[in-house]
């Protein structure tokens, strides 16, 4: 046994949620290229039903979801401090999400209830951080589109609106990755909710897992910015022996299935937005790795360029990240209640023998 | 594979720290027995560099680490609202914790710090709630004694101190239960250490896990409260297939050594404190258990009336484990650190087959 290993290969539990095996990601049977075509709150049905809705039951969750878009007064006095702190927005989202736990009334709030003051919140933190003043949802408008609409003060095209749900579609579940692992861990010791989504939070901040995105746009502007010729940036790097962020996937060998889509769409929003330039470096950096090195890009690889087009900040991608993940953590929460068993693995002690104290009088 | 196992048995990593071989419960080679006369700053050291220190290491290490029991006036100020919340004080804790990483200048905290911290907002929530002032800690006395001290408002009697160090030191660490091992999930992503320790006290939260305690005492006070004979109480519990708190254990199947221990406390303590009526219900209920059911009391059975005794009450037991844990938690966090390696394992995936979308048009 070897604790490099981190679990890789062990069945840690079974899911009727979302599967990667085959090279492909299927939530609950449907390919993921099928699903990005639909509202994002029909795919939040999905995961949380393990079937779409009907064209009637789609109606009504998602006009539940969107009128749920709503914080008490107390947490938007307590938000408007605490996301003012100088601290990554990723730590100021864990004190957030568990807040949202602990003000009044939350005993019984039900997922959905908890994944729309969560994305209602992150639009706060977005907000208040850049001092603009928060946005009200509109009923007129999705979820998603509401989300982005809050996020930036303006309403999407109906051309952004498509892209906009396509994007939180493919980054709302990933069978067991850290962040939803942890989520269910939690969830196995029967705590509530706010507990295994600020857990989750909590493992997405990490730099091997949610952090990615965050650091392949540092990547990009460094090379923009500093007008490095991207071939010669890139051999530098493998000769340096540093990471090239937003390659390569334990699962994936031949490519991310999420990386093709969103790779039309940041090529479209980068036309839009005059942000030509940064899709250029990720054509020219991407057919260097596949040439050499037989990598093919991440989910978090186009993703870092369509959150730069929509106008957000490069530390608050890990938290849109979070955003389109709670749909899935949540669903991963309510199955492992229902499996009723506490997750708790073995440990292999390769401390000291046996040993005993020699008292402090006898020294 | 049934995924009711939550990997029992399945070993989920190497550790020096600690160990339940062999029935027994040992720190770093030391059995817990030796250890419990210890200070609970030397068994902190212990867990933290796998030996005990020197006499002149531990002077200097439980200096360090009682004048570091201070808060920022900015996190007291955001304290005093979130405190008062009428949720259950484990998720103002949770909000805490997350806080505490949040506040300015907290990029480098490292554990010396970050366990101080964590015992003085602990302190500070409890005596938030009851509406007492807080109390700066004394830097005559040890860290166990300052966090009695800055809890109670009472500085401990040399019978005391030794007492609620032996508590502290017997719940400071156990391999890899549900908490730990979530802490160890969220570290291996190289998340920071608020993060980890954040969703520890998550996990920690939930009713298989920590929550036992509060959940003995309530027994208690409802066997002494109502005057049910004990006996009648708990064949009447055991007739409706009523789960009996603080008995049995995974691990420990001729008792939990820390019970041992633990309950000549509880039995001195209630002496003193005038609580002998609940040490006498334990008693019954223990004699009958193991009787009837071939089971011991476990580590949460005499500690509830150890805390109550102390002045505590119920619902902020599980924050006072919480306080002890945490020493374990953050030398499990930078054990994972330095394994390097992302704890991800895998699912299996038993949802429907491949199915395909109908369009909406098409129906």
């Amino acid at each position: 046994m070897s604790c490099a290993k981190g679990l890789a290969g062990v069945v840690a539990g079974q899911t009727k949620i979302s599967s990667t095996d085959n090279q492909r990601l299927v939530y609950a049977g449907y390919p993921i290229e099928e699903l990005a075509q639909k509202k994002f709150e029909e795919v939040v049905f999905l995961l949380w039903n393990t079937r779409l809705p009907e064209p009637a039951e789609l109606i009504t969750f998602s006009h539940d979801l969107v009128n749920k878009m709503v914080l008490p007064a107390e947490t938007i006095r307590l938000l408007s401090y605490i996301a003012r702190e100088p601290q990554h927005p990723m730590s100021i989202l864990r004190t957030t999400t568990s807040l949202l736990g602990t003000t009044n009334d939350v005993e019984h709030d039900e997922p959905p209830k908890i994944l729309a003051k969560i994305l209602t919140a992150i639009a706060a933190i977005v907000r208040i951080r850049d001092d603009k003043p928060l946005i009200d949802f509109d009923p007129a408008l999705g979820m998603a589109d509401n989300f982005l609409y809050m996020l930036t003060g303006k309403k999407p095209t109906a051309e952004l609106s498509v892209m906009f749900n396509t994007v939180m579609i493919l980054h709302a579940d990933h069978e067991f990755n850290a962040s939803t692992f942890t989520a269910r861990v939690v969830a196995s010791t029967f705590s509530d909710y706010y507990s295994c989504l600020t857990a989750a939070v909590c493992a997405l901040k990490g730099p091997l897992h949610g952090g990615a995105n965050e650091r392949v746009f540092e990547m990009l502007s460094d090379i923009v910015e500093n007008k490095t010729a991207p071939l010669v940036f890139i051999s530098e790097q493998i000769q340096a022996k540093r990471k090239i962020m937003g390659f390569g996937h334990r699962v994936y060998k031949h490519g991310d299935p999420r990386a093709f889509i969103l790779k039309d769409i940041a090529e479209a929003l980068a036309e839009k937005t005059n942000n030509q330039v940064y899709f250029k470096v990720q054509q020219q950096l991407a057919a260097y790795m596949l040439k050499h090195k037989q990598l093919h890009p991440n989910v978090d690889y186009y993703t870092a360029l369509i959150y730069h087009c929509l106008g957000l900040k490069k530390e608050t991608f890990t938290m849109i990240f979070a955003a389109c993940r709670t749909a899935g953590w949540l669903a991963h929460v309510m199955e492992q209640r229902e499996q009723k068993c506490l997750i708790r693995p073995n440990s292999e002690y390769v401390g000291p023998k046996i040993q005993h104290c020699v008292t402090q009088q006898s020294r």
